[in-house]
């Protein structure tokens, strides 16, 4: 199947607006990506006529809103390729995701003392669950530096694996530079369990939990084309029968009483509350609509916008870009000497062209490359080499604006 | 202004359709809410036009969102009567808020042996969370029967604090009963804090906070007519003051380094990652519309269908109606002999009447009641007294089908 990024456009309602009177021009995907109609069309479908609050129903509704809801769970597995059904689980993003490991799994089983290996390519999702475990039980953070080009070699994380380490926590694709690290590597290599941080790199290229050999494999769905509060958690069954509960509520329980309580069977055992039926929905749309595109399709459409952008970027020799690996996604960090990335993303603005500053959630990365805060340019399925250019265009009047 | 139940009613699409070739008489308001076209619209005009990321931008869209999400907040001020917009913290729910609170202020301070008071009304959001603290660290917790009548006299709750009671956490309306709580007399008659789960009893009449004298206070957007995955936890600046954070992740940080994490002042400290924006755009759009009509309209038109379904039901002498305080919302949980709750259900649903069937996430009630199961019918703003017409009718049915 060929990818015509032009009928890919046409399925996201907001790319033909106008922002400050141009084009809107969005390229701040790895902060949050754009929504298809069928992911508009699913959200209101279900709200105007198939929903109500699922699993305890028994009515029309509820049986057909679980229906809708329960089969996002093998849409997910389908798309991380996951053994089992049931080793996905439900979250409201990535960051409930990492906190459910890090209370679930790792707060009981960790002492002082104990290491948790992580990459200093890392989200602060992927480092705040584990600063608390630090701040609280004496844990012991190992931090492993990227190559000056933002790679990361494997052999780098194994090395700092000792007798005391307990976890590996690794990004799979930087949301600063875009670096995708070789995840099946590190696993190959060890046999602690490892975390990926799937944020950033199921959006752009196929994944495989199984092939990756990891234990723990997080996405979060307003980044893959679905809305707001929805997003998910692979756990292998070994590691699930290792960890206790997270959050208490409804639905995670088999019996309550008032001196004892018992818990629901995995996956349901770590999803308390009603959950984010519609929310969930939405991302079943999106990840169908991904997979029906292809996602080696999406893939190989980024790959030749990430060299076009590459090479567009080099031409100017007065721009200085974070992160430079051989593999890496369509993601940008970029400063200019004499401009503030704020006055970047101000200026890029008013032609209608979205980048994020700042630092990217990403502080240790960005003290790594001794900046504060960088302009990024993260590039999606719906972008084309014409915003490449006009992001080039809108730089170098920046760079006669400042310098 | 003047309550007109079928505008109300042409707001909301899916009650204009038909289950099992009858009209839907929606009755599972308890479980969840159905959403108006306000609602709906807010969800689709963010989505199709004014999407982004949130508090990291810089560029339009995420500045418009950022408006539009942050706004929510003092919605949501104005619908709790809150002294403090900075007081509201968003959450996914009433469940994750609940959780908040254990995990951030009451576990860090709680020792084996301090005592929890709560009541058997509770839902298993408001009691699950406290077991965790019982399982993890040896808190006590001291339970609070209602009246046979399902009522809970404010003495009983303050009867039971003691020398080591650390918090009193209490339901302003039970989801089985009904049953409104006086938590204000509470309140006053303790210096012990305070927390209300308020998921049902915000939706049916006013709430303040502040004449409450209460420390916490939780909502649940999907319950309130609002979307899937939103809500929010009231939080006085005392007790957020002794909180530590729950969930890590970006946004909550203010610094983030290798060895050392410092945190964002509240609320955005007990935030963490990107939050569910277009969720909380919907809550909050719901909200609008709820004060627009008037809470004490609300409150009215539920009251007058609560008289009439309860002298309604209670011709029928062979139903069991579990709870019957005289301070109750429109929530009536029903047995008959010979007939199952999930018969029950299962036959009204066959005449479009939704209704829930189980143990309604409070086994603790149940066992009170002596009961495992039962069908509850449980109204909200947009029902009539012709409903209840039609559930007199199909209990009936049911009754000449199993007696």
């Amino acid at each position: 199947m060929s990818f015509d990024v032009n009928a890919v456009r046409a399925e996201f309602p907001i790319l033909s607006r106008q922002v400050n009177g141009r084009p809107l021009v969005y390229l701040d995907n790895g902060a949050s990506a754009q929504k298809p109609r069928c992911v508009i069309d699913a959200i209101t479908r279900a709200y105007e006529g198939e929903y109500a609050n699922v699993h305890r129903g028994l009515h029309f509704l509820s049986n057909l809103a679980t229906d809708n809801y329960e089969k996002v769970r093998a849409t997910i597995a389908r798309f991380l390729k996951a053994p089992h059904e049931d080793e996905v689980i439900f979250t409201s993003g990535s960051t409930e995701a990492i906190n459910l490991v890090s209370y679930g799994w790792a707060a009981p089983r960790m002492q002082a003392g104990d290491e948790i290996v992580l990459s200093v390519l890392e989200h602060h999702a992927n480092i705040v669950p584990w600063h608390f475990l630090r701040e609280r039980q004496g844990v012991v953070l190992k931090w492993v530096e990227p190559e000056p080009d933002g790679s990361l070699p494997p052999e780098k994380v194994l090395a700092a694996v000792g007798p005391k380490t307990k976890l590996i926590a690794v990004t799979h694709m930087s949301n600063v530079t875009g670096t995708v690290v070789d995840v099946a590597a590190i696993a190959r290599g060890t046999d602690v369990p490892v975390l990926v941080d799937g944020s950033q790199s199921a959006v752009h290229m196929p994944v495989d939990v199984g092939a990756l050999g990891c234990d723990f494999f997080c996405i979060t769905g307003h980044k893959l084309y679905g809305p707001s509060g929805s997003g998910a958690i692979w756990i292998s069954r070994a590691r699930q029968a290792e960890m206790r509960p997270f959050l208490g509520g409804g639905d995670m329980i088999r019996t309550v009483a008032r001196d004892e309580v018992t818990y629901a069977d995995p996956p349901l055992r770590f999803e308390a509350g009603t959950p984010g039926i519609v929310n969930q929905i939405g991302l079943g749309a999106a990840l169908d609509y991904m997979m029906d595109l292809g996602m080696e399709n999406i893939a190989a459409h980024e790959r030749g916008l990430r060299d076009y952008a590459r090479d567009r970027l080099r031409e100017l020799n007065w721009l200085q870009i974070q992160g430079d690996a051989p593999e890496k996604g369509a993601i940008f960090s970029m400063t200019m000497e004499g401009a503030h990335a704020h006055d970047i993303s101000t200026i890029l603005d008013k032609k209608g062209i979205a980048v994020r500053a700042g630092s990217h959630c990403a502080m240790p990365l960005m003290e790594f490359f001794g900046v504060t805060a960088s302009a990024r340019a993260s590039f999606g399925m719906y972008n084309t080499k014409a915003e490449v250019d006009a992001l080039v265009e809108g730089l170098t009047f920046c760079r006669e604006l400042f310098a």
